[in-house]
């Protein structure tokens, strides 16, 4: 397996596909290369993209990529998306929507669901935007369907996160209200040729203006057309200036420790959630403890939680 | 705190509300009573209602919820919002959107977002429910904002999960097929008086008949607009029908054990999360090892897991 690092770091995009895979499938064979490959992150500028389903995320994707690769940035992308089974870059049209970037040697584009992911949606997607850091890419743009927890969760570990949205939504924008606000550094109102662009542009301009943020950057709204590639050019100034204000502030480092640290708990938590629920089905003591728990309810979670970790313990099994 | 469970039992709304607060601020006083609860759970009908925003799912949650009133079932309606820091009623406007169901003794209405919820949006609510379940609610609404992961796996712990949909959704839809559509038992495709309901409806049919469903139960898809009620107890119908089914085939049983197993494993998970935070900032080991992940990056993520799951094995400490 390091023959597949090292061709990976020779620049290699079949060895990069290949333990993307890997790394989906949960495959052990993937263990070695991804320890070894650690040392050779934290370049890539971490971008993360989010945004209500239909709001033309993907073509916006695909025209900053684009517009990237003209400035002569390597671009890397992985469209997650938490709730398909499908893997592989099949995933609500990528394949066929970014065709005309596929054949860019400087951009590689991959695909993410859950069907292999034991170990969560999460680490696999770390992983994966590791791989494209390790294999020189000055970006990575990480984009997700959606805008719940997971997705979240997977952007705010991104240097930069965007948060697209579209004229009219008015569920969206309270949405966004409620919880992604905190966490955009640059916002989008696509669709900007539609009538009601205008009343969506302040409706965020007002929200900024009231929400509380413990930084000095101060979120620029940029109205883009994705499909014809209006605002596009400032969306990637917007982006290249976040990341020199995060370097110039000290503020990578501090990034990049919330991004191990989060990938560490994740890890984490997987693995003892694979370790729990082997052993509610198999150990006998455990099978004895979830009788109680769903049959006669002697027994309740929260008490039930305490007696299965004070076993694992005594078992030394985690 | 033994009172507040006596009050509760004895039918005290306030006594309710106060455990559900107590429960959402991680308060240690809600431990007792959430504990000695759990004999009194297990009889209410859990519905997880699920769908996109902006599709009319709160208003048609109103609307189902007159409907059961109609044939005397008591409600309880647990609106989940993963990503709002919210809490209290205030959501996305339910407490105005409800006004009319507020006044009803019989019927119960709470708004959860992630304030204080240290034990996770999925703990919390779960003790919700089983709550309102004690309370003695016939049925047990469970409303979700969104559809990520984290709202699927708040329904799917539901008896019956109705996943909502609009005409013209046309990535919701494929949303759908990825996703949410094996967790569906039924599903609805809402504002149907459009004139795109028809397709919306027959794509639905489609996909349904496509997919693998190791169930007899065949989801119905049911045409309803919320806001003049219309289909609606055609919907009221189909999730009494559903629980029907479960009774008779001897799966009311089978879910209640999923349900208290993933509760469990939430538990445990958040638990193994907040110790595993509070070692990494204050156990001096613990702080050596993140260096290393983060300043020389000579630990990888994957070999630091495994170090502090040992180190916290050692240490007994979980």
């Amino acid at each position: 397996m390091d023959d597949l690092l090292s061709r990976l770091l020779q620049g290699d995009r079949r060895a990069v596909a290949r333990l993307i895979t890997l790394v989906e499938n949960g495959d052990p064979a993937a263990r070695e290369p991804i320890r070894k490959l650690h040392e050779y992150t934290g370049r890539a500028h971490i971008l993360g993209i989010t945004g209500a389903p239909g709001c033309g995320k993907s073509t916006l994707v695909n025209a900053l990529t684009k517009e990237l690769r003209r400035r002569e940035k390597s671009v890397g992308i992985i469209a997650v998306d938490p709730t398909s089974p499908f893997t592989g870059g099949a995933v609500l049209g990528d394949r066929v929507r970014m065709q005309d970037l596929a054949t860019d040697p400087e951009v590689f584009i991959r695909s993410m669901g859950t069907r292999g992911s034991l170990g969560g949606i999460s680490v696999a997607t770390n992983d994966a935007v590791n791989i494209l850091d390790a294999f020189g890419k000055d970006l990575v743009l990480i984009e997700t369907v959606g805008a719940g927890q997971v997705e979240v969760d997977i952007v705010k570990l991104a240097h930069t996160s965007v948060v697209v949205t579209m004229p009219g939504g008015g569920d969206e924008i309270q949405a966004l209200k409620a919880g992604i606000m905190e966490i955009g550094d640059i916002f989008v109102v696509n669709k900007a040729d539609r009538e009601d662009a205008g009343r969506t542009y302040t409706e965020i301009m007002m929200m900024l203006e009231m929400s509380q943020r413990d930084e000095e950057w101060v979120p620029p709204v940029i109205r883009t057309v994705a499909t014809t590639g209006q605002g596009v050019d400032q969306l990637a100034d917007a982006v290249l200036d976040h990341y020199r204000y995060l370097q110039e502030r000290g503020l990578l480092e501090k990034k990049a420790r919330e991004r191990i640290l989060a990938e560490l708990q994740e890890i984490i938590n997987r693995r003892v959630e694979r370790t729990v629920a082997r052993a509610l089905a198999e150990d006998p003591e455990m099978v004895e403890l979830v009788r109680k728990l769903v049959e006669t309810r002697e027994i309740d979670p929260h008490s039930g939680a305490q007696m299965v970790i004070s076993h694992l313990l005594r078992k030394s099994e985690v």
